[in-house]
């Protein structure tokens, strides 16, 4: 089908899925995160509805996608990715499984109601609001990257609304954030259950944590095997070529 | 020295120190957890004081002994483990450094006063305490590794009240309890800053944690690298060896 492209947009591929997807540097462009978090989340398979929060361009729909065949919704406050998300879903012919909403995920639970999904996915902005001269100047960045727009307190909250009892919720941040998510978490009666920690290299501190909680779960922590990016030759490992690759 | 030796005991080395420990099979005997815990804790080194608490034969204060000069109090509650403990410290002549209590860690607070102490070590029981029939059947196992005499939540708030403002309170424990563990430090005002994970192997799920805490810390985790214990040929890795040798 036709695509069209705006201002400094490209089509990338997404690694291993036979999808394609609409990047821009100066707005989106998607990381190892929403490949992580693709990977690390349990999916419902056949039954079942799964919302993604902070969509972005769409990217952790978009890879979900390969996994279930369940609806998927993707929120994202954001016009212009939206825009990104809605182009990228249609020329992958995805749009009769993921639908885009352009809102702010703070209106979701009265918007959509409460308890009805199976799985809440989100890679939520990872910084603290800094002072206005240290932010990042490009507006579209720093929403994504900040908590300009909606706190992390407000994202643990909204997936906890959404999510229906026994439903999990699975998110990806940054280990500086670990003791803020658990305690929400619980404040919130979404009970982690899953922790996995990814390290660039045997020898670093993690960079990365996945982290997957059940609305009303009985406590029981699992910190599932370590995910070490890079070997000591500095290729991927056979790990991360499996998740990069989609499987 | 002479030492005497009581029961089923035996004078096991403390690996790499040229110490030696009084063990028991049937009442206690130290296990790799210690030497983790001892490798992972910050220790003050010329000036402070250590406590210890849930001692045991004194394998923590004992391996705290070569990386520091400052004194050490353990603390433990079982006599016949406080025994022990107090005839290894002999025999090692650290009698100096060393000083066993026989007590209660809930009475400490009040004994010896609040927020004297510059770290705060324990290596508690692990489980909750099932019920009477499922429980371990010798008293001595089942009490150094049930919550029989002190929850976990009595362990994180006498360890707040022992250790100074800006003190360090450092504890081993099992993955499944990492969540109460971090709700509950942030509730007794010890803010964790240091987390490592335990993995038996690549591809395994770590099945110990050590984390590491600041009295009134500023939020901000680290997770350090991970600590695999045998390679794939089932040999210790090069770090459990540094580990285990004292390094």
């Amino acid at each position: 089908m036709e695509l069209e492209l705006k201002y400094d947009e490209r089509l990338d591929h997404v690694l291993g899925s036979g999808l394609k997807i609409i990047q821009s540097p100066s707005v989106f462009a998607f990381s190892l995160d929403a490949a992580l978090l693709a990977h690390f989340t349990y999916v419902p398979f056949h039954k079942g509805k799964i919302i993604d929060l902070c969509s972005g361009n769409g990217i952790i729909p978009i890879l979900l996608s390969k996994k279930t065949t369940v609806s998927i919704l993707g929120v994202e406050i954001q016009e212009r990715l939206y825009d990104m998300a809605k182009r990228s879903i249609m020329f992958n012919k995805l749009d009769n499984q993921i639908e885009m909403i352009h809102g702010d995920l703070k209106d979701m639970p009265r918007t959509l109601g409460k308890g009805k999904y199976d799985l809440v996915t989100c890679n939520p902005p990872y910084f603290i609001t800094p002072n206005t001269k240290e932010i990042n100047e490009n507006e579209h960045l720093a929403i994504a990257r900040h908590e300009i727009l909606c706190t992390l307190e407000d994202v643990i909250s909204v997936c906890s609304d959404l999510v229906k009892e026994g439903g999990k919720v699975s998110l990806v941040h940054r280990p500086g954030r670990l003791v803020d998510i658990i305690t929400m978490m619980r404040k919130y009666k979404v009970e982690p259950k899953r922790l996995q920690f990814v390290y660039p290299k045997i020898g670093k501190e993690a960079n990365i944590i996945l982290i997957e909680g059940i609305k009303y779960g009985n406590p029981d922590l699992k910190i599932l095997d370590p995910i070490i990016v890079y070997k000591d030759n500095n290729e991927y490992t056979d790990l991360l070529r499996e998740i990069i690759d989609g499987n």
